[in-house]
């Protein structure tokens, strides 16, 4: 049988070690990673994709598409995409940084607890990867939706992004210290802590007595955490009333999502993941 | 059993997807690609391949040479091939940019139709590996080969290489435009297109009534194509009294001999692919 | 049953193709090469094999830290370690350029031979990863070690780095031309040549009649050998009284060892194989 290949075009100057792992564990037979790839070479790169196996052998090679920047991985999507014609193209999968795979996770872990339509999500530091997609998922279901960033511009430029990609309404709001995170989140029912590894966001103070908040979940699984009096291991977890979900409580899903996905991307020769089909995948699996 | 090992130095910075697939389609277990490989950092690749496995362990593993320049490549494999001494040698297989393998089921299956001694060939864009391949090929069945380029400078530098290598005789012909394309193939009886993707070089009505020409064959797989008025998949199609070749119907025969001798690299510790050997392969296997 | 995924952080602009073979001879499923690896990249690497897989599993991960400074490769070592935490760690193993387990090889066939302590050791070329290992594993067996390099300072600077990091005593000294060769091991009982591929360090005159000379080890597999008189599969032989072993002798058994410990590798996800594990195997295997 011929054997499952997956190209991971990473935007960074490493191919992501998390992604490899889990393209083996998914059901990757060979994965080739290729580190700095931009518009301009992914051409070629695409082009040894779906010259190289005939008919029905296409669907056992297939593109993914990661690294730390969404709005590059993003624009390889669309480029990878543009280069396939007619039958000539295979299955792409975009998720940078774990962008699509984490906050889907995330995302469907909180809709799981009930209906958010019409509730206030709050991404702290939401303008990488995982915040904005987060973002987006929270607002396809119904939230209204406010990205933090150190600076305003970076928040409005962020929530402009995903108001345009996804058609839902976004805003941005300034805040880069714990005082400002607190200020961020006192109307909020829901908190997503997207931040960096290591790097703490909000203090317990700062939502334990909010009655408005019901729902937290924090993607930093490194201490601190960047929500403080969480444990990264917390899912569905009750602390002072609200409904808390830490980094590994997430991560679990995750993990069984990305590996899942990688699994589905070989079944035929022209799916392509992002946000909306591996959302969707993720609420089945929560 | 021992795992079958190809290491691709590839002289470009990013190892071929193309190659890669092929190799692994071919037989090898496992394809390591390394980019930007050079004469100077060339010899410690190669040691890594001659001293990792004892005496008949050794034909497990291979060395393909690949990337976009031909002179590059040449000049790597001879690299390659001074580092090896006594029974400290693996298999090799230069092949940039598919050129001995492209060229050679191109060619191979050109002179399927009949004898093509004495007849005289135009390799249009023919500086690159693949038409500097074809016309050296085209040249040992005994054609007259002339090649073009945008500049007649760098045409005079591809024919004077191909001369001092294969030792035959080939010229340079300047021509960037549909007028001059059209006079380079006037008195034409072969026309080999090798121009890149999506580049149009010669128009149908430069060859449609043009009675010495008989045989056409085009490398370019997305339209526009090479020449106009073939359809890629075009193998061995009658067109206006002419036998055509579309590059998918080349590429059929080219991706049967590049897996093959991918296979063949590891009968052996010491074989050599390079034009002949290739081309030979290619003429049993058309 | 999970992949054996082995990544190799390599320090190097190109991933070891040596490595990459033994990797795959010595049990790993899957080996993924990183070059350039630096303290500064190395995080998120690290990350990737320890988020990836639960629990038990995290045994099939491991990491080869590679390329050809002992230095970088030291220090990347410990960047390594203190990225784990609890048990979000996978095991790693420490060869810059094989300097672990050749000169654990060499210096375990030299101690076979009989006890070494009190012994004069002189490494020549003795600032690479090779010398520096060896004279640190001949000082643990007792020796006074010297090592010899063109410059003073050089020769001073490893030699105290060795001292600091084993506690053992090591001492340096300068030499560039047979002259001062012959003057370094004037009075050695034991001599290591590790000095690089195809340049000779010691004439034959300088050793043969030497009555202080027990012991010679040379590590350079390609003629000129760093020890004229010497052949490369030399292992053990007896040559104008000396017990002598060639580079290709002592590769066997290096092989062998590296291989090994690939394998071991996988057994657990905490080992750390250094110089002092990677010395203890090769005495049980020599």
């Amino acid at each position: 049988m011929m054997d499952k290949l997956l190209f991971m075009f990473d935007t960074d100057p490493h191919p992501s070690v998390f992604d490899t792992v889990v393209a083996y564990d998914g059901g990757a037979d060979r994965v080739a990673g290729y580190a700095d790839v931009t518009p301009d070479n992914v051409g070629a790169l695409v082009d040894g994709t779906i010259y190289t196996r005939g008919g029905d052998e296409k669907k056992n090679t297939a593109i993914f598409i990661g690294g730390g920047s969404m709005a590059k991985g993003e624009e390889l999507l669309e480029c990878v995409k543009k280069r396939f014609f007619a039958n000539f193209r295979v299955s792409v999968m975009l998720d940078s940084n774990g962008s699509n795979t984490t906050a889907a996770a995330g995302v469907a872990l909180l809709a799981k607890t009930g209906d958010l339509k019409g509730k206030k999500a709050v991404v702290l530091a939401g303008t990488g990867p995982v915040g904005m997609r987060a973002g987006a998922m929270l607002a396809s279901e119904g939230c209204e939706v406010v990205l933090t960033s150190r600076k305003q511009d970076r928040a409005d430029a962020a929530a402009k992004q995903i108001s345009e990609r996804f058609d839902v309404k976004c805003s941005g709001f300034e805040a880069s210290n714990p005082d400002q995170f607190a200020e961020a989140v006192k109307d909020a029912n829901i908190v997503f802590a997207a931040g960096g590894i290591g790097i703490e966001l909000l203090k317990e103070d700062a939502w334990k007595d909010n009655p408005n908040i019901e729902l937290i979940a924090d993607c930093n699984a490194q201490p601190p955490l960047g929500v403080e009096g969480l444990e990264a291991t917390d899912k569905g977890k009750e602390r002072h009333g609200k409904t808390v979900f830490g980094a590994l409580g997430i991560g679990g899903l995750k993990l069984k999502l990305h590996r899942a996905l990688i699994g589905k991307l070989f079944e035929s020769q022209d799916n392509v993941f992002d946000a909306e089909e591996i959302y969707a995948a993720a609420k089945e699996m929560a």
